[in-house]
């Protein structure tokens, strides 16, 4: 990888400034304001004490996890229409929210929140680049902050989650491999991928696309190589601002 | 008016502390985090070179403000189902998001708005009563920001808001008049009236609910009376607000 | 309050000529075609045996009441399509429908309702201005019938309303109040309010809103005299009303 | 045909009372409440100077007639539910729509009516059977009637229909053909038909089907012969109401 | 009826080639691609242990059928939209699948079908006229395999149908009566029917409808005529195609 | 890997037998029934001479490409409820059709459609795994059949597609790596991944997820030579096929 430098001065392998401000909007069980940049999205975990119809009538144990995802009309430069007042929901968030629900479940064993549906809604406050990786790094952070209140409280008896997940966008431009892009390198890069990975280093999604353009088999290993580096800074930093949590705090459950 | 202490403390024309965090959404040409207590507003306003087709279609002059309101699922303490989700927009919030589009309509000279639409979104990030007040009040400096950022580019030749307008609540609770009820006072309240004034203390909404109750005439006067000093106090600190703003911020139009 | 002519006629505080017919839908409990002037109402009441699935949810005892407000594509100069054919019920609809609602549960006790939702349908087949004062003071009427016949038939105790209650608009034209503004004054009005008031005088709701406008506080008080003057007579008139109605008639419940 | 008396005493080849009240909803271009009996129909008309997108689209020349269907939600003993409030239009009420507008421009020379669309809206005020025949009936009339002011207005040079259309229902009760079912005859009926024809006394469509049951081909001649007799006979009719139309009264168009 | 040639050659009062293609959708109880000359529409019937909420809130007993039509987008030249992307089903197809439904249920007996719904999906594979006849023909056929399975495997007693339906489009072409439109004679033809009859000749639903015309008694006599003559042969081949069904072949109930 | 034998006794990098049937559709330009084992897919493709708004809006030259996927109801054992009856289009159904249209356009030149709009519609007629990696292989083939013959008509000076695009599934069972899933190996699988590649072996899409679990670099990294043998496989059957066209067919175009 040469050293070309990036738009705003980072070197091909470094994350934007990260930081992760918890409960965020108090309301929910856990929440968490998570920036990656300029990238800024509130994501919020409410614990319901139900579980989805289909659930019930097909008899399976256990509880869920959901994931909602939308983006602020005020999030983008040219301001985005509701999807309510389109009266359809948007596809590209159809399947972001999908990629979140599913990426919170592969790290969860759902015996162990029986009764319960997690829910976690990231709305994206400002985009610039990754919301879809900034949403499941700050989900699984909202999410775990709403479980320790609710066994601090004895709603549950232990966590559902067994490691962390947090994600990163990788990308290639000008046939170099860069880490967690913006928006504007983003909009360029000829391949972009999405990848989520646990704690431990394992992968959960790894999905990788050309845009209006292919890639080798040798340029999608570096491109695993180069999450891997940031998903794991990710990870420690989830911990970090999980250790500063007020999990004592009261919760409406 | 007697002097009965208030659930917080605060004195029967007391407002909640209100606090305006400018530029919240930065990628809005005007933003603001309106704070009455711990009600949260996220005030965002955007300037489009459009005008709706109906303006169009009836060969209307001049330029559009229009608001949208919506409650995030997360501010409240049970999880709010989204619009989208249930197929149709709350009524609630259609009833609320037309009281802003009028509130800065009102207050406004269309013809000094060419070709021009004002968007205003409002989304509750946390609900404890007066939210929609607290949206009006955060729209029109939202608003104000916005426009004054469109002259200062040269997109507007002057204003079309001819003063402030601000909004507060006001209720009636075991026989006393309260100003600006937060939740547990607002579902309690026998009247509950939203008053939306200038800053030169003209009326531009005034709307008053009996809850299952009704009310007099000499209950209504109070009421107003109480809502004025509010808003006096309100429109003082829009003003301030609007002093410290970074008018100079480039905006995408 | 000087003595201008309208275009109709009247003095200012004049109300149209008002005319209830009742059973004009004969398959409701009861109905009556509400006649301000040219706007003319269907407001139909229907008691069902069961109440809505929030209130089961929440345990909440006795019954509800709930209103439907819809234009007729045939009620203005143009034909206004279907809220079906654009897919959304209009915001306006939706505000009004939930102010009737609101005015018929103000003077309620539902716990005199055990079990049962009284719908109220308002569709207006013919607008010229106060559609929706015609229809809250024709929804009381239409759901007093059919009460009293649902207590005739036995099947409730006594009746959940503890007095009438019905509603006027009035407007400021040319610097002077009006009562029971038409299409051509409500357009050119500056000042636009409807009072709901209850038959010994009491407010129920009270809302004005400037019309790209503003307005005084003495401004305010003089509507609402005006407006006293008008729904004490509308009381009277459904007072008339009801006592013709033919209440022995068996309903379907 | 045996000469069984019917639940309200009607011949089989008898008509119940037929009644035309011209300018039921004056705000429409033409307009009738078409009554068959208790069955009771508002026919409105409304020319608009513009004509659907298809046509446009596809170049065609000349005017489109289009006509909706709806029951009102007191229009039946139980309170029907709004298509608005379901999310989607009836199947039934889109199925007769469909048959009321073919059966205008059936008769009609649609370049007789240039650039224009005629809608006609049929709303069920009280339901007791043949509700579809009693739109025809009353659609035709309200259509004729905005079509000759148009004409007195100097809208239109001539009529774009050529003769009248009307509609009857017919059905076999108990092995009996009868004319004009009302609800309980229809509810038992084991083939019910409608009929549509000219007032020359040509067919427009005719659709019979058996409820839950299969009909003969003498059933179905003997129940075109009765209908054919009710039909020339509510052409009469609509030709007396014609008469006494007030046809110079002004139009909105 | 004279010997014109026909577009494709046939005499009028010949069908087009029929072919009934069985267990083309394995996954169903019963299918088959039913072809009409160059319409070929698919058919499929599952059988599903449950019975619609209407039937147990209204405490009826038995069983019930039901019908969903739709054309695929590509069954015709013109790419078709489809309904989900214009948000609402197409009024034709509304229309199309009431009737296949009444189709079914006229030859049935309901109560053979206890505590179970019988779905009939017709999804149109290629247009060229008489869809919605050659859906109610496969249709049928589709559902007595899936009823024969049933019965094999002991889910049902015996068949709920008592006799084939079947159905075939009948016209007036230059003031010829033709059997079994293609979809330029439909397209130019002035009358235009569908006659649903059972395998003893019995009428199911006759449906003649004028296209911007009108017809007479005689027409429609010899319409329904030559229709029974095709319906006749069709009822032949669903018998054939039945014989050669493979009845043993294990369904998912 | 080792050599368990599958469910269907295949090797584990072996594909199910694989059929394409062209011109299943013949009123799209383009079609063909894809075949992966009992997998069967129709894919239709048609020229549509314009293009989406937003491309007319921002001004973007050349054409388009968009795919539209379903399941039709009868594709599963268990009937699967139409998107219009549930009133929103399905979440993984939205995911799959973007995958497709975004697998075409990566192979694509999209200045070498000019005006032009390519649909490709996939429509699942039998769902037993892997629908969406036939959907593209299919897409491609009819895509690719419809743009020869709009050349052949002289429509388009030459294909918009670089080289073919195909895909395949592949996914981890108890350890193991297998090629081309069948419904129950999927939905046993601990791995799930979908690559799409072009014929010359360079990746357009790797989406690899952990269905409630994770996998590593190398499980990942065998996966992907997995699905790399069998594209190229495909890639030569649609070479195969398409040399069987009959592309002289003429389209509507």
């Amino acid at each position: 990888m040469e050293n070309k430098t990036r738009t705003d001065g980072r070197q091909p392998d470094e994350l934007r400034p990260i930081h992760f401000e918890l409960d965020f909007a108090p309301h929910a069980s856990g929440s968490v304001l998570a920036c990656f940049g300029n990238t800024r999205v509130i994501c919020a975990a409410t614990l319901e004490p139900n579980v989805p119809r289909w659930m019930k009538a097909q008899g399976v144990e256990g509880g869920w996890m959901s994931a909602e995802y939308s983006m602020l009309p005020y999030s983008t430069l040219d301001r985005k229409k509701r999807d309510i007042a389109k009266g359809r929901q948007d596809g590209r968030s159809v399947e972001i929210q999908r990629l979140i629900g599913r990426s919170l479940r592969a790290v969860a064993d759902l015996s162990k929140l029986p009764g319960h549906t997690l829910w976690v809604d990231c709305d994206v406050l400002q985009a610039d680049g990754g919301t879809r990786t900034a949403s499941i790094t700050g989900a699984w952070l909202a999410a775990e902050v709403a479980i320790r209140r609710a066994i601090n409280k004895g709603a549950l008896a232990e966590s559902p989650f067994r490691e962390p997940v947090a994600a990163v966008s990788v990308g290639v431009l000008e046939d170099l491999g860069l880490l967690d892009l913006c928006y504007v390198e983003d909009r360029d890069a000829s391949v972009d991928a999405n990848i989520v990975m646990t704690g431990s280093g394992q992968f959960v999604e790894a999905q990788a696309s050309g845009e209006e353009a292919t890639f080798s088999h040798d340029q999608l290993i570096q491109l695993l190589d180069l999450a891997k580096g940031g998903i794991m800074k990710l990870v420690q930093l989830q911990n970090e601002s999980l250790a500063s949590a007020q999990l004592e705090r009261p919760i409406d459950l």
